[in-house]
């Protein structure tokens, strides 16, 4: 939800003109997908096109996929009611986006102090969280997938030092979402505002700190010109799913070998898009530390129990909700999350530990 | 290539009847895998039968692929030979199996140290892994896909607590490849034995320690029987890719789309067969803990620095290995693992240990 600022660019109000029912030529089928981003956006952008060349090649071309960028036909806040009403035939996004909708959507992409991303891919796949996924966007008319994910998220840029939670109270701070809720309720004055204008409020003090993504995609920001503290870890966001969604009518239309061929489609592009990220953050990192003198700062405990309280509530709140589909959702997610939590410390944590010890390998 | 013992069961020596050249009938083409594991073995055997279903389902059954268990049509070890040689036309297994052939192949799969599952993962796919996998594998006529990984194992089961990297030496323990070399080094004396034969001599006190895999695939075998500890992380496998080996010939002879469709295929697999095993493994270590009393144990820190020095010994000859190939795969897998190391402690690894803390969460 921290790219929500990307679309303002793009958000261009048009008309859903060229939008209309699907083409049929000759049994192949020609599918319009709007999405959030602008054109081969460095990460989403270039996600979104690679998800519709990817559907067309596995399906050999009997679905094509055309891709409209933000704004090109329906600005980019309304992809989902778009695609919901059938104005366009899938969209490209992120759950987060449309959270208002329900809060249970927000599981599918992220929560505080949640789940990581593959622990998330696991539940989707293999512990009922797809059928979940499927149940809430269905009250939508939409078919959703997962198709990839931009990696856990950084704390944030801060003009000042973090000390703690005190620090929080009335910071103006631009963030969104289910984490900008979790900051809200630790004191902090939540801003939103689109990317490109988050360098200039900082620098001029309309802002005390942002947090957007992650390395990769906070670098060209350029908001190490103004603060060298990079907070982690990214408690707010530890994940940050996309996704497609597809018009209902049309997906139920199609015969289920092409069902099939659409989720394989999906599923073949989430890995290679997550492990962009994964493999993108590390190196930016690198340069701005070493090229920008940026100084990634670790969250201090107390900071980091106090947060993780008021995410906590929030989940709470989601668990006795009165929708019941939300609070199955949430419930679903916690279990999950709670029996992964100490097996990945004892695996793929451990191993980062073990590696980090005074070791001589390399 | 904790899994080698699994093979014996099914490693009878038999005739390569029936297999031939790959059939072709109104032009589809008809494969034949043979595989490491019994038929439909939890975990690795379910895998190869979906990896093989899937190369059907995105080649719309142009292409469809009959697999043979075990010592069905060749011993399980002849796997990659009768691939290689076109007895067979593609393997199910995991290139650990194989690094007798050449020690660039174990980076593919695993190395003490090294890289867990996604970063290999993110290496292989964006970091230039793929293309010394291709080299690598091309030198014996094979054509390498990952189809994903067991994930990171643990360290193994002990009759005695471990205090000391004293208490390896002279110990009888059960392990296998370079995990074993690492644990040889540190002075074990490394056994190797089929599973099956694991339970037995543990409990008679022929072996004093067993390492197989993680959790999910440990359970069965029963050990928690004999002993309650079971230590953690499992260093000398941080990672345990599958993956498939296609002749080269065959694969040369693909059009364009069916190579894609195939990669495709095995892509759409890997994560789905990784998180089943992130799914799994918790599961089945809370059954060990809550219902048969087992201690997970964390590996001393002292400990743990003398394991990661002697596989960094290892890592230090393959790098100035006399085969260029050899070292240029140990260089960039170094390189990758190295800069990845501060991310992930970071982002993943950090965002474990923020969940650890005192919250009220869930």
């Amino acid at each position: 939800m921290n790219r929500r600022g990307m679309l303002a660019a793009g958000g261009v109000a048009a008309a859903a003109a060229g939008l209309a029912a699907p083409a049929l030529s000759q049994g192949r089928i020609e599918w319009r997908m709007v999405t959030l981003w602008p054109r081969n956006l460095p990460g989403p952008g270039v996600a979104a096109q690679k998800v519709a060349d990817r559907i067309g090649a596995v399906t050999a071309g009997r679905i094509t996929v055309r891709l409209f960028a933000a704004g090109e036909v329906v600005p980019a806040p309304g992809a989902f009611d778009a695609v919901a009403a059938g104005t366009a035939d899938l969209y490209h996004g992120v759950p987060s986006f449309w959270i208002a909708k329900s809060p249970a959507i927000g599981f599918f992409g992220s929560f505080p102090f949640g789940m990581t991303v593959y622990e998330r891919q696991a539940w989707m796949m293999h512990g009922g969280g797809q059928a979940l996924y499927d149940e809430v966007y269905a009250r939508f008319g939409v078919k959703p997938f997962n198709t990839g994910d931009s990696g856990p998220q950084w704390l944030g840029w801060f003009r000042r030092e973090i000390n703690s939670i005190e620090d929080f109270r009335g910071l103006r701070f631009r963030t969104a979402g289910l984490g900008g809720e979790m900051f809200r309720r630790a004191g902090a004055s939540v801003v939103t505002l689109p990317a490109g204008q988050i360098f200039a409020a900082l620098q001029s003090g309309t802002i005390d700190a942002a947090e957007f993504l992650g390395p990769f995609s906070d670098a060209p920001l350029g908001l190490h010109q103004v603060t060298k503290n990079y907070y982690w870890p990214g408690v707010q966001e530890p994940s940050s799913a996309e996704e497609i969604g597809i018009n209902m009518a049309r997906w139920n239309a199609l015969p289920d070998d092409l069902k099939n061929a659409v989720r394989f489609a999906c599923q073949s592009v989430a890995e290679e898009v997550t492990t962009e990220y994964d493999a993108n953050h590390p190196r930016a990192l690198a340069e701005l530390v070493s090229r920008h003198g940026v100084i990634p700062r670790e969250v201090p405990r107390d900071v980091l129990i106090a947060l993780g309280n008021s995410a906590g509530e929030i989940l709470a709140e989601f668990r006795g909700h009165q929708d019941p589909m939300v609070k199955r959702v949430a419930d679903s997610y916690t279990e999950f999350r709670n029996r992964s939590q100490g097996y990945m410390m004892q695996s793929y944590g451990a191993n980062f530990q073990a590696r980090a010890l005074p070791i001589r390998w390399g």
